[in-house]
């Protein structure tokens, strides 16, 4: 199995980072096999989407719907909202797994694979990358 | 790794597809290995759930409130709600990896492998299929 | 391909139940690998997120907005509510992959595999196993 960590500087904003070229890169001449992408934290998720059209935006809007950024919940040291920062995981999920053919990952023409970060508190993050190949 | 490539005709509806019979077909003397699903569209997911109880104009409703079909959405092309068809994917994951044992795809009795796709604009998508055997 | 069947006992109440230490303790030896964990029922799924700190019930809020305990859903047997039961996988995906690094899975500090059953009316639920070697 072939395995790489990525250090993101998400900063101090919420924020989307595109993880896609580093995942690119990691996975160019490794041949066919199946790459997960995994985010060892408590307050991030992974999403396939669109970015550059503006639906970061819409993102960030319906999360705000779904996980207010107020003192609602139990859970609640850090800044307002983080309490909900803690659910994100729950819908967002921080692990995901791609095909990859000779070596090229699988993805669609508007697809990144993107790390999710509302969490204003902690601005570094690692990124797990594990390539399980068709040879072992 | 043995790998499919599925062609569905979604048409100008949204709609939820039952890919259940494909994949197993796909699987079947495959022996034991995982299978991962997957969509190359940035506008449909994919989830597991029962389908003819009712369930699909549930899920319709339920999407209704979380991604509105208006015009609030910075990403504003094609039909009205289309930019919540941008954000679907965030909240409705289009991979998804299960096991086989004995090329019979692991679900449960209720369970049916289903393409999500809002999409009014789109009626032709691809489903990815890639087996990574235990032998590989 | 190792693979084993936990059964789970969710009782007649909502409930999260923490899967880790049956999965670590299953993984251990295993070397290095991706292990699948999946639900094989339609009314539960899995999440990685923190438990102890009062994330559980800032979940169920969210998910009591999401999918409303009443009488709305077409699909509309058991208890109150069990139509959303029934939708909840659709968000709340039933199958999930990580990297398992020298028969530990990777995991962040503040991360636990935990099945989500939101369903009075099945006490008893099954978890697959499945651990995908890097020597097949």
């Amino acid at each position: 199995m072939r395995t790489a960590r990525l250090n993101i500087d998400t900063g101090h904003n919420r924020s989307l980072t595109d993880l896609t070229p580093q995942i690119r890169s990691f996975a160019r001449q490794l041949g066919d096999g199946l790459i997960n992408v995994s985010v060892p934290h408590a307050t991030a998720g992974l999403v396939l989407m669109e970015l550059g059209s503006g639906s970061e935006e819409d993102l960030w809007a319906r999360l705000d719907q779904l996980l207010p950024r107020d003192i609602r919940y139990v859970h609640s040291h850090g800044s307002p909202g983080h309490g909900g920062d803690h659910v994100l995981p729950a819908f967002i999920c921080p692990t995901l797994t791609l095909p990859v053919f000779g070596g090229e990952v699988s993805l669609g023409t508007w697809q990144s694979i993107v790390l999710v970060d509302p969490n204003l508190d902690n601005p570094q993050r690692e990124v797990l990358l594990a390539f399980l190949s068709d040879r072992g």
